[in-house]
């Protein structure tokens, strides 16, 4: 079984997220990897408050290209679009998909985000995401990490 | 009526494709505005050619920010993100939405292109949409053009 094949399909559960200076929060996730036969997955991501508010979503292409490495291209409605590059390795049990941004770039009136790591950590119909930013000019730290179970 | 209410919906129609060194192609658009309610609409486009196969898609979000300006982002599975910005105005017994690329950044295995310009011209159920690109080294050329129907 592929990566993509293994990837593909809705992942729900919850999540935290903190950054220096934002109180912690939590909440509940739904990320969706689609195929349509290419060597690319759609990936789109929303989470939702405790109240069941809309928090986040985003979408994006995860790209499998030569030699085992992985690209993804992600748009924010907060006015955020990412490029990342990285590859997948099997380790804990399962197999970790590391991402580190190459260009983070901003709408005039976005945030200012410098640059993202992502990793997903897949095993069996688990899978943990965690997602790290240098933003507002605040340094590389952990911002987001959720576990979600394939259904 | 707002821009953001008038663009709402799903489009569908026909395209034409062309550019500097690629034979002219057309191609069949379904083109999805969204809403949640937030100042953003959620774009998603799919193209297939005359066979039914597909031929291009991507997502994004048009963000209606202050003073009527308008912030599009966009993420495509050809390895593309764009960073737009622009504005609306009355002309041609419609709304002319310009669209100017601030960024347009790559994955490494990506062609190369360099700026984008779109435009959408809404005329009550009638929506054209045409795109510039200066891609590959070949200047600003235009590549698309289509012409939709709500529903």
């Amino acid at each position: 079984m592929t990566i993509r094949e293994m990837l593909e399909g809705t992942w729900t559960g919850s999540g935290i997220g903190s950054y220096p200076e934002v109180a912690e929060f939590s909440y509940q996730e739904r990320l969706r990897f689609e195929s349509n036969g290419r060597p690319f997955l759609r990936m789109e991501q929303h989470t939702t408050g405790p109240d069941g508010s809309p928090l986040h979503t985003e979408v994006g292409y995860l790209r499998f290209v030569a030699n085992g490495r992985l690209e993804l291209v992600v748009a924010q409605p907060t006015g955020i679009v990412e490029v990342l590059e990285g590859g997948a390795e099997e380790a804990e049990g399962g197999v970790v998909i590391s991402l580190t941004s190459l260009v983070v770039a901003t709408t005039p009136s976005a945030k200012r985000v410098d640059a993202v790591q992502r990793r997903f950590t897949l095993r069996g119909d688990e899978l943990m995401t965690e997602l790290w930013m240098d933003a507002m000019e605040r340094g590389m730290h952990q911002h987001l990490e959720s576990r979600l179970r394939r259904g």
